[in-house]
């Protein structure tokens, strides 16, 4: 990209992870010019975890051929708990020994910049509304699928962070409420106790011990294989039992997609994480779930797809945070 | 009141339902000055009950003893399937013949006054927000029990209404998505078929049906006065049976309350509508039901709460729309 495309103000994001940090310099309209991964090593503790958060901004400053003071502002996105406002983590399950660390202000003191700081989610379903597959639309919502499903839900431009900076946490939304399968987070009938990639291996190996069923499903379990990502596989090689998993999966966020539907009703649901790369087929049977289950003006409106700025969307959206924030438009 | 405690500028709020149209003028801090009530005669089509609608806000006005010339204009709730900025209903199931009908602009014309449309749940949880139990908060959340489960959402002061104006259908979330309840909408395992009043008496009726129990509840059904209201009664002089509803049904609504936690995160979830009525005991066991399944920092930090403006929520809330988009402040 040229010196002459990039256009002013520059912002830069950073997305704390629980295995890395990934950073880059974006433009103001949503371009990223730069960008840099490093591990987070979280269990050396908050102190060192900055320094790292500092190092991978700096990188990515420096990758984008700007100078700092080019730099409008910094936006960080971090996995919960936290308190948004006040720029706080609170008690981050993949961030042993980080409770109650103030790390917007640490990261602020560190890179001498200002700096705000957004859920991880959240921050990632900005990005896609400001520069991926929400270019456009008024209000999305984004389930994450992965380990676990995240969430974040952008409405007229702005996050719903909520009262606790719990806003968004779609994939805590009760969907089976009689014998509910257990989720992660110790509750019972959650979105993702159904339909997150860990969950979908889980009721594979559950089919598995049921039945005797020939599947390509057992020789990935033998060898220590199977993944959400070789099961859609096999459903796309037609396996019958990898086909059924894929199909319910498909329901259960479809039931999800309906229940944001029928609440927020947005523009938008995108899915991401990792299983926005299981092909046309499998958002296809997510859409005919929306169809069959949602209202009839929802049902033809929505638009159901997968998010496309990847692992990318998290950094890009803590720059647009951090735009938002800090902006010309501001008042900041 | 005396003249000196109203506080200018007035609205007029008009609020539709399949069998009443309420109506009454609201003042500047959300105080009604007069409160009106006539048959909607559904049936007679649209111009008449616009002709209707008129005739309860002139009734109003002329009730709250100010003139035309004071009120600043006028905000009109009506049940859905609406297109909320276009003023328009589209096909609403409890007004027969009023399909794809200009309300708002015919209802404008008639009264000479700029007027504005808000979805009726919508509009009471507004109402709630300005000038009933969520006085002071940022966010809140309703739900009406009554036939069905109405709903709505105000986020940091401003109404979720959608994409396709079905923000806050509160009671089709899907929280039992195997082998649920068909809900009145003709979907499965949304809120509404599980705690509805109507759901509450089906519920009733199935459970008579397959027990010999004896209980108050069989005398009811067979004197015809089997109601969410008599069953509520019995629960209180401990009849078993339906002491058990009401704990199930207090579930059901805390599952929803739960869900729109992990959603929207408001600072407060409110149950208006018949069972608003259902005492102290009833709120605490969906207190407890959310406290049991909620995350901790919801959990503790959401209030739950009745609605208190009980059936001129609608009016007072389409009024406090009227101020929004035509206040002082609106820009309007």
């Amino acid at each position: 990209m040229s010196v002459k495309e990039r256009r002013p103000p520059f912002y830069l994001g950073i997305d704390l992870g629980g295995t890395n940090v990934k950073s880059g310099v974006v433009d103001d309209d949503g371009r990223s010019l730069s960008s840099v991964s490093l591990e987070t090593h979280a269990s050396r503790g908050p102190e060192a975890g900055v320094a790292t958060l500092a190092e991978a901004g700096r990188e990515a400053v420096e990758a984008s051929g700007l100078s700092w003071g080019e730099i409008a502002g910094v936006g960080l996105g971090t996995p919960g708990t936290m308190d948004i406002p006040a720029g706080m983590l609170l008690e981050p399950p993949n961030l042993p020994g980080w409770d109650h660390f103030p790390v917007r202000d640490r990261l602020a003191e560190v890179l001498r910049a200002r700096t705000i700081l957004q859920n991880d989610a959240n921050a990632a379903a900005y990005g896609e509304y400001w520069a991926g597959a929400g270019r456009g639309v008024r209000s999305l919502v984004l389930f994450t699928m992965g380990t676990g499903i995240g969430g974040g839900i952008v409405e007229d431009g702005r996050i719903i962070e909520g009262r606790n900076s719990h806003g968004g946490e779609c994939g805590h939304i009760i969907i089976q409420m009689e014998n509910g399968r257990q989720c992660g987070c110790g509750g019972y009938g959650h979105l993702e106790a159904y339909a997150s990639a860990t969950a979908l291996v889980k009721r594979a190996i559950e089919a598995l011990e049921q039945s005797d069923e020939s599947t390509a499903l057992r020789r990935h379990l033998a060898a220590g294989t199977l993944t959400a990502r070789s099961i859609n596989e096999a459903s796309l090689a037609n396996d019958p039992l990898a086909a059924r998993l894929m199909r319910e999966t498909a329901h259960y966020l479809a039931v999800g997609a309906v229940c944001v539907m029928h609440t927020i009703n947005p523009d938008l649901v995108l899915f991401g994480g990792g299983m926005s790369n299981a092909g046309p087929e499998f958002i296809d049977l997510i859409r005919e779930g929306v169809k069959r289950m949602a209202f009839p003006l929802p049902a033809s409106h929505t638009k159901i797809d997968y998010a496309t700025l990847g692992g990318d969307a998290g950094y890009i959206g803590a720059a647009g945070c951090a735009r938002m924030a800090f902006g010309a438009d501001s008042g900041g």
